[in-house]
């Protein structure tokens, strides 16, 4: 069997990557981050072929992580801007731009820095961190079973029990 | 002008991108984190194509996120581990696995949850925050010039001079 729909898989990581998993898609909620709202700012931004841009902005509209304004009523021009759930993704942006600042630029020579408006100094690189604020490696990290954990996921942990 | 490689921009995101900005590979990932190392493992556990998935493999060896490593000298037969490199991404994977458990399937129906191995306690959102760890909302940060800012970043940025 193969499968073709990520929306197959019981796993919220899938999900994601269903709806964001993409280069083009990546680099529109980039631009749409740093104020980019109309399709000429996000073509002359990316150079990537119209089609391509169409789709995507439409499949993030579609998955409401863009809203899709019209400007005037009437006329047949409209804006695209991030709405909360698309909001709730900056910290995967910040994560992608930290990772590649770190192993593919180097410490030194990134492209881009992020300050924090109040302080005007550098953000944080982005963790996992325990609830009390330690910073977690990936063998701290350990995953369970969660309520909506199914079978293979049940099974996967040795069939123990879902948390109440 | 239509742009075909990411490798075009001078930008940390759109190289990451390039690197991991693909379904298939994420959940590549996933299932390394999660202890997956032969092909069969891989393939057992995401049912993609064959072809497919030799292809990201040797993508993600070539990007040096994977390394390949032979099981015994003169057998055709090899494992797939997470670099350094590849570890970093970590922070990405539960970023994305984050947003899909709040946003695709709400609070109280997390399919997995993960915790912090010392205190079994879940861990944290990953978010943003500021140097003094203070949480960061995407209007609290702002870009700015880093070192290696050419032209183009510095004329989005009003030809502000990059930090020396």
């Amino acid at each position: 069997m193969t499968r073709t729909s990520l929306k197959e898989f019981n796993c919220s990581l899938a999900r994601t990557a269903d709806i964001i998993g993409d280069k083009w898609t990546l680099l529109i909620l980039r631009d749409a981050f740093f104020g980019a709202s109309t399709f000429s700012q996000f073509q002359k931004s990316l150079g990537v072929a119209r089609n391509i841009l169409a789709d995507r902005l439409e499949k993030l509209v579609q998955n409401e992580v863009l809203v899709k304004v019209q400007t005037r009523p009437g006329v047949e021009r409209y804006t695209y801007h991030l709405t909360e759930r698309g909001q709730g993704l900056v910290p995967i942006l910040i994560a992608f731009t930290q990772w590649g600042d770190k192993w593919v630029f180097g410490e030194g020579a990134e492209p881009l820095r992020f300050v924090d408006r109040k302080q005007g100094l550098p953000i944080r690189s982005v963790q996992v961190q325990s609830s009390d604020g330690r910073s977690l490696t990936p063998t701290d990290i350990s995953p369970t079973p969660g309520p909506a954990a199914d079978e293979r996921i049940l099974k996967a942990f040795g069939n123990r029990s879902k948390p109440t």
